[in-house]
């Protein structure tokens, strides 16, 4: 038997004992909070199923996690004997155990990343695994994860009850018939699984599936859209449909966070020249650009809180993407320009007190020096939680320094762990807290804070937060407005 | 009664003992040094008017305050109802205890910031307030203020001499008569409130003040403005009465450090448009990028140190500005491109003896990248310190990182506070001053520096550099060159 | 006599206790570990010929340094008054001793930089010097240095024993002869002392040498260069002579990253315009962006490790170049793109096992935001050490930090010292292992590593990562290929 594997209690803590101390009594006062994840891309089916299984250990840690993968395949390992389903008949691995054995051989990749720290929580807190992953000890632990993931109480429902999660909310495309959501509602958990609507694919005017995607909004909202006007109203019908089901928020991802009013004009030669199939990028550069303020409008009207996440460049690799497809590692983000690009949209509705706008980036150089200072001034802006490559330890300090100074902890939007990793969440939200804690702690020793308010603070940004960020407490008059 | 106040002694400090230890007594050797504040904004009149006061506490701390207030705005409260005058007519709150409750309900808003300790320092170091600001004690916190308000002790004058402030310098516009620093100067203060000449407004030849502030140079110089010769004779006019006033130095601000020498005849084209109302946005920008370099060569000639603030785009909020005017908290940074776009005036005058050019950056990606490479090579190059969002305790920390690295601190400029609050000179520089001790201690402990090494640079730190980068220990000699 | 000069044995460790043990700690498992020293730009002819020397103290440490001299001429110390050798004659101090006082006058310039770490490393653990270096100590101090430099045993092959230095590869032309090599070799040195091409010469279409470098380029490698299918052809022979040589790698700098293939046509007509002394700035830029994919192309054919320097603007001053030329410490970086520009190369070769390209930044904004991304999913992506500017403490935790966590420590190419000072070699890489064993010790202490993973991190970073990056171990493997 390998090494035994223990997770410290007082992990991502600072070792000076003064520091240390308030971050373990602050700590204590938010560990046991109910999780609020208001953003994330857990699948609804597993949990409207009552029968629904997380499958093998290599179903539910390695094929669909892109940040396991593409470590692995950054050190030389094909993403076929990953298991990775490949487009086009491509031949992958399907032997659980040998994949699985590969992952173990090479765990020692993640050593010190937050995907490394999060498998560890869950493989020693969720599972009880009690050694160390390795290639020697990696069947046993295979043997040992697949008798408990047959047994009940780890199936979805069971560990969502364990998780004490109050509220999760899942990222849904425009044309979803939402039939898990429904389900769900039907059997009373409609505040607790909330739909959000991501209509990404009806607005991008130049791709190839872009047709297609609008015969599914016209299908789903009962519109026949033959010009801009009726896909607006195909999309309001929508987000109303949403509404109806329980969303709070819309989502958006940009490649940058570019905005401007087009005139109607324009907007419907656009749109005429990518029904006939006639848009090139420029059109669709410019066509988001604009639905970014109409979706803004959108907002102020029907009070969903609308979220934006800049600058990924999806599919970087065309040879994983040709064989793969999309979300397999290969997105890259790019630098990111907020305060010429948001100006339009934030003048017309930055300072409407029915709109709220949440921004995520990539670019961590605009922390301090663009979206602190517009959500430090606008009323409808909040900020979002570290996203992707930086939900590390070490990210998320940035982060709280960076934005902090100059937008208070006020003008943050709380955390969200933005997973499609189910069992992870636990562990994402406890490294926020712990990290958080330390990070009010490292205040509080330096005379910045003091303890009642540090208290406070951490409550805030474990719990409060994030379900003020959504409208979670103030449904009614949401819905009334 | 609510909580009572107090302010650590070891406030940030790291709390690891050996380096608090070296902290302490770092900042125990610095702690009274006079302050010297090369630059900022204090209103001249308050000192040069013996019967000036500072008004309500709401006239103090919040209505001048754009710090202040646009954090409250960024979280939903109208600047109308904070007393903030507005343009045409805007009716606003008049009540001062009003608004007081109002930013005491809302203080818990700047927990960890910056601005949050800058107010506990004034209110509990100058003010001696015991009790926390809260909603609940705001009341009796305000009479407390009011009264000590009326005090003598408590006037402008009083507290210059309590601050123990060396010398402060001022801003002011290019065509300013500068009576407040007349009468300073003829009661003997001449080298103590010190005038700067900032003539931005006579170069943005695409604004629509911009033929006012040429009249207003063409009066104040007594030179008759007719083209771009005559624009620059009137500005070598206006140097040199501000420098006969007692000023050391220029201040420019510019939305990029963009610089290039124009021909003769291509900037007199673009000053005749201007004169005729038809500049636009290529001609202002070419403009001021020659300007940059002309200033550059007046400097060589009459020993002005030149300062440049680059990167905010001013009034980011159009409404906000429609209605408040300039100044109202929505002025965001821009990335900054410095090595490219400094070049043509550095190729001219960077190696010059008798230049020196002090920068300050809104974009602090820059500070290892490009700002410590050109400080540590070119001879006429300082530092300015942290601006504006980075006079934090995180934001010094990270300047001093990331620029002394490369540069060394002999290529800083020291600390100014670039502040209009009068009041929060001394929590201004006390903040650096401690910042500045700890982060020294931190190399001590860490082997990097030796104890007498360190408390030479916490001196050159708090005091000397300043006094040095601005030429204040050479007056003589600079006035003779 | 002026202080006595000790360097502490935890220089760099974190003075925590319970981190600073665990530094410790690892620190010793890797402090003597051999020095692998994978790119830098030693002169090979100091350990060809037995006879060498190091010269003078200021031969030593001051005349070849441009970190040294940089900063002392940025506080107004003339080139001239150091030494520094000047083009057309202009006169230079030659009295060394004179410069020398005046380098240990302005010695305290460098307090706290990593220049002056490395000085204070080898004056005191190399040469045994016991007081600090002033103004004072100056001549005393040059006394000890000359007696110590004409003894034996600080000959350079004395201390390329004696720092115990594995393989230290040099940087070279493309039609350098590598004369000192061959000597190197035929003494049976040829693992320990290798070349590096760089054939930035021939490639630079639009410089004024370029045709000089090409005609060189032709004799070197015995190929009439007529076009660019012949250029190739020459280039090619002289990656393979080097390869006979010893080679394992390739180096590249370049303003920006910016790759792109051209057809057949277009480069060959931009090499006939540059024939022709015709080729413009952006027939070189494009050339550049073309070449660097042809580069990875013949990197994959013939094994040889690709390393690309990025993002320096050099001879910024060009005042200081015409007097001195190149290398002056007037090299300043630019803000880097990765994302976009190296897609076109990473698309062709990124996949390729058998492709290694290592990759050096000067804009550390992208360590988190490119570069990691994308080094944690191309498997033929390693990411270079933290370079030029950023080789300090601080850097080198930064660069720790913000790769990692997306890259983890195994998409590293482990340290190189790219340093021309050959006596600073153990000092660079004894900063680099002590702080990597405090930054591994702060994760130790968090929870987030266990010991027995750091101690792995630990020799990995100091030692191993380097000869695999560089494929030292493989050598047979890669010649075969």
């Amino acid at each position: 038997m390998s090494e035994t594997w223990t997770i410290s209690n007082d992990r991502y803590f600072d070792p000076e004992p003064s520091r240390r101390g308030v971050a373990r009594q602050l700590y204590k006062s938010v560990r046991g909070a109910a999780i609020v994840s208001p953003h994330g891309h857990v699948n609804p089916g597993l949990l409207a199923d009552p029968e629904a299984t997380l499958g093998t250990p290599t179903d539910l840690f390695i094929i669909p996690d892109h940040y396991v993968f593409r470590m692995l395949y950054s050190r030389g390992i094909p993403l076929e004997s990953l298991g990775i389903p490949g487009r086009k008949g491509v031949p992958v691995e399907e032997d659980h155990r040998k994949i699985w054995q590969l992952f173990a051989e090479n765990f020692y990749l993640f050593r010190g990343t937050p995907t490394g720290l999060w498998l560890s929580d869950e493989l020693t807190k969720v599972f009880g695994v009690e050694e160390k992953l390795t290639g020697e000890s990696g069947q046993r632990i295979y043997d040992h994860l697949q008798s408990r993931l047959m047994e009940q109480k780890f199936s979805p429902r069971a560990l969502f009850a364990q998780f004490n999660i109050e509220v999760l909310c899942t990222t849904d495309g425009a044309a979803d018939p939402l039939k898990h959501h429904r389900r769900l509602n039907e059997e009373g958990w409609k505040h607790r699984i909330r739909p959000t609507i991501r209509p990404d694919a009806v607005m991008a005017v130049a791709d190839a599936g872009w047709l297609e995607a609008i015969e599914d909004l016209a299908e789903a909202s009962g519109t026949d859209i033959v010009n801009y006007r009726s896909f607006v109203q195909a999309l309001e019908a929508r987000r109303s449909f949403f509404r109806d089901m329980g969303a709070v928020a819309t989502d958006h991802s940009a490649l940058t966070p570019y905005t401007q009013r087009l005139t109607d004009t324009e907007v419907e030669a656009i749109f005429a020249r990518a029904l006939s199939g006639d848009a090139n990028e420029e059109d669709a550069a410019r066509f988001n650009a604009h639905m970014l303020v109409e979706l803004a409008r959108m907002s102020v009207e029907d009070g969903l809180v609308m979220q934006l996440h800049v600058g990924s460049l999806r599919g970087h690799n065309m040879q994983v993407a040709e064989r793969f497809g999309p979300d397999k590692g290969a997105d890259i983000p790019l630098s990111t320009e907020w305060t010429r690009s948001l100006r339009p949209l934030l003048n017309e509705y930055g300072n409407d007190a029915r709109f709220r706008l949440i921004l995520f980036t990539l670019d961590e150089s605009t922390y301090a020096r663009e979206l602190a200072p517009l959500a430090g001034h606008y009323p409808a802006l909040l900020l979002g939680a570290p996203w992707w490559f930086y939900d590390s330890p070490g990210g998320m300090r940035r982060y709280l320094d960076q934005t902090t100074e100059t937008a208070g902890i006020y003008n943050l939007a709380g955390f969200n762990d933005d997973t499609r990793a189910f069992v992870s969440i636990p562990a994402r939200h406890d490294m926020w807290r712990r990290v958080t804690c330390d990070w009010l702690a490292g205040m509080v020793v330096s005379g910045i804070l003091d303890d009642e308010d540090a208290a406070e603070m951490a409550s805030d940004l474990s719990y409060r937060l994030a379900r003020e960020a959504y409208g979670l407490d103030e449904e009614t008059s949401i819905r009334s407005s």
